[in-house]
């Protein structure tokens, strides 16, 4: 049967909706946190990417939170063509008010709404009967319809709920107004088998289930998100929800990349269409890592160095006689291109601003263009050759960073494994310049000790990486700072060819991130 | 029916033969090569961790790799209780006596042989006719019968042949010999239900196919690969081809930690067991991550460092309450452990010696001993807590070091955003001690001119990362840098709490494996 749905119109049989989670479930993951220019930064290349559904963040959960919900509504939400903007909500009133208030702005707006109905969860976590949890079902799916047109009911542990009380709360809410109906597989504890047995039962015995899009949403604990996403689709769910590298709690979603191309190399078996522009795959995944400073592993399908790369000799041979003896797709088809190479100390204002259109950048402010080209300039006196990468790396740099009180100004290290590490330094702290010189463990000990000495502050470092933005020996080097302060988590990122100096720039950034969360209220982020 | 193998003697009908092929698929991978310690030493591990069988290299594709798969047949073999060791072949006689010369020692050995089935495949690659790959399927297993009693045959792009001509090759290959039948989906195209319609067909079609193992091999190109092998379990097949943190060609195997995990916690639905000693998963990944210089991304299911993290609100309280409402598996049933605080500056050699046994380092020689406690002295001089990690980087750092060629001695650098950086070095080559000072465009850069001006070579650096080992700011760095000479790639890892010092040892240890490997033939590897 055809379904009429309150964003979509007419839903063509073949049509999986998108329902991109990158800034809620995958956000929520250790170390994955993002401040609103990060939020919106990615929001912009989650709608150029194609997604149809963006769940932006759960916006009671802190002030920051909605923040970031409400100006990615205002902004993206409000393009032509733009992605409906989606809020989360448990089932209280306040949570519920609170993501309609965030999401208004949008041109297309979706709160969703979830709940607990495995048995486990009711029992442990919310310590409720199932008589409430049903009652809540219906009055939370009407206030949010009362707020807008389109809203979506998530059973949390749908995965492991008995199935006559799952019909039970999915008919109670279709009947409240839920058009979008979605049961996740919270644990990661599903088999593909058991995916498809719980949307063939609701599809089979609940009244109106015809009429709402079905939605499934898949965690890889056991390395199984796409498959149980394939499962559920051909079962009849017309949404997918997943996050662009797959990050997400603990191992994480269905990886977006995965499931759409999934579809479309196996067209002949799963007939279905999705509105992703798959050549914006690689920049987008890319974008994701340069803001949270994770890079994926290289044999990370479709996004990772080695996705595309035949190393033995009989792959490479049978790769030039034909693609397809090695191939199921080909690298261009998700954006990989054969050479990156591009520009250096002699490139112009305007080629670098035909450069940053072509990477992506057309909407670029002047001020972040002036910033990045004086930092492209800075970067390309020391290099001979300037990556497609490094410019990426820089732009995102400037464009994420807000109004920060600390800013970095010089600093000189001695180090080695003879003389005790040595470093000197120079922050800006709001206006006014500071130095302090200290010893350390390290160099990168020893420039922290220094940024401590000029700006104290009791941060815990938990996590310190590096890794090389483009290959070479002249390459940026991009730093990620994770400081813990009191619950409350920020990473910073630091792109620079010295080593030392990246790793202060990423410790002062993630010291700026940290004192705008100080005026946050306590986060307490949940999951469907 | 109940299997009688050569090699496993009467198998029971829930018994899944956990076929490990890290240092063949796996190390074929770019930047996942290993040299001959390396290789031991995950073969200890692997051992240790449980598998069954041991896909220890391609003996013809160069010297080392079958000096590594001899090596490890003539050690790791010939213990109690050791895994089948076998390596891969092609077709040839060459290929095939190479092999079963390479495997002979070990008690128990295998020679895999493969062969292209599919049409694509025979036609560009093979450029032969069907009724060639035939007979050379016959001639090959029957050849590599008269050297061995466990005989192993591949159908490469099994998943891409015409079922006809699959069904065919497979009963020529019983009829000759073989006792484990695998039928790759090499290039990742398979939907589960294409790999359980294969092996049904196999078992109801061809004769003598209830008499062999039949086994299944999946890349992980659209993230379908432990789906993919659960399939197959479920249709028939009873050995499972995986490897360590799912490395290998392109996006990889099905990770050999997934498929055990969701056999052990799926067991009402998929009731088979094996014989990994799960708690050493943890440990084995982290062995492979130090070893190749890559660790798993954060949501890596099993072994990222989020695998079992739970970062918002209510999931934590959840866990608290109840560990099973997020928790599908315990951490500790895979090797996560709560506490890994362990040693300072004040420990002596026998308690270094205790925990080094603890960490399974059981069989670690004296000099290794005295080499690791002598850097583990300098690490606790310089940190306040010395943790297993680091312990566990040190140890591998000194495990898997040959006799080199050239050697690290000192090291200082100055840098920063002002001074130009500049590097005074020293290093031993060939006994002699040779000094060198440069600058560069970096701290990292004007380190590795000095290792140039010191020690010429043409390889190119294609490759420079720093991940820290431990958290904290008094983390050692552990680095990677990957050079290129001549389409030889290698890796080399060093660990410091220097992050330039630990460069300047990473780029030596690449530096001496490639002198290595310029004696070795050119590497000509394949992959099933």
């Amino acid at each position: 049967m055809t379904i009429e749905h309150p964003s979509f119109g007419t839903l063509s049989d073949d049509r999986i909706i998108i329902f991109d989670t990158t800034l809620r479930d995958g956000e929520q993951s250790p170390g994955f946190s993002m401040n609103l220019n990060e939020k919106l930064r990615m929001a912009e290349a989650l709608a150029e990417l194609g997604v149809d559904v963006m769940e932006a963040g759960f916006p009671i959960a802190s002030p920051g939170d909605f923040e970031s919900v409400r100006a990615i509504a205002e902004s993206v939400g409000r393009q032509d063509g733009a992605p409906v903007i989606c809020g989360l909500a448990r089932t209280g009133r306040d949570d519920i008010m609170r993501a309609a208030e965030a999401v208004r702005p949008a041109r297309r707006a979706r709160i969703h709404v979830f709940v607990s109905t495995s048995a486990l969860h009711m029992k442990y976590k919310l310590r409720m009967e199932p008589e409430q949890v049903l009652e809540l079902t219906t009055s939370s799916v009407e206030l949010a319809r009362n707020q807008v047109d389109d809203v979506e009911w998530s059973a949390e542990d749908g995965s492991r709920t008995d199935p006559d009380f799952l019909c039970r709360c999915v008919e109670a809410a279709i009947r409240a107004g839920a058009t979008t109906i979605n049961i996740p597989d919270t644990v990661g504890y599903a088999l593909p088998e058991d995916m498809a047995r719980i949307f063939t039962m609701l599809r089979e015995r609940v009244p109106g289930a015809d009429r709402v899009v079905l939605s499934t949403h898949n965690h890889n604990d056991l390395g199984l998100a796409v498959a149980n996403t394939i499962a559920a689709i051909r079962a009849g769910v017309r949404q997918v929800e997943c996050t662009i590298n797959g990050i997400g709690e603990r191992a994480g979603n269905a990886a977006l990349e995965e499931a759409v191309m999934a579809l479309r190399t196996r067209h002949d078996a799963i007939p279905y269409e999705t509105g992703i522009r798959t050549p914006n795959i690689l920049r987008t995944s890319k974008l994701l890592a340069t803001v949270t400073g994770f890079d994926v592993q290289p044999n990370k399908a479709i996004v990772g160095r080695n996705a595309f790369a035949h190393e033995s000799g009989i792959h490479q041979d049978g790769v030039l006689k034909n693609a397809a003896t090695y191939e199921i797709m080909t690298p261009e088809s998700v954006g990989w291109t054969k050479t990156n190479l591009v520009m250096g100390k002699h490139s112009g204002r305007a080629a670098f601003r035909d450069k940053l259109r072509a990477l992506g950048y057309g909407e670029i402010g002047d001020n972040a263009l002036n910033d990045a080209f004086r930092r492209f300039k800075d970067v390309a006196d020391r290099k001979k050759v300037v990556y497609d990468e490094d410019i990426v790396a820089l732009v995102d740099d400037e464009v994420v960073r807000g109004h920060d009180r600390i800013r970095f100004v010089s600093l000189e290290v001695r180090s080695g494994s003879k003389a005790p590490p040595h470093a000197a330094l120079e922050l800006e702290v709001d206006g006014e310049l500071r130095a302090a010189e200290a010893d350390g463990d390290g160099p990168v000990d020893a420039t922290f000790r220094a940024i401590h000495a000029i700006f104290p502050h009791e941060a815990n470092l938990v996590l310190f990486s590096v890794g090389a933005v483009t290959e070479g020996t002249d390459a940026q080097a991009r730093t990620t700072v994770r400081l813990e302060e009191a619950g409350k988590m920020v990473d910073g990122q630091g792109s620079d060819t010295c080593t030392i100096t990246a790793s202060a720039r990423a410790y002062v950034h993630a010291l700026n991130k940290l004192l705008v969360k100080r005026v946050r209220t306590e986060p307490a982020a949940l999951s469907a």
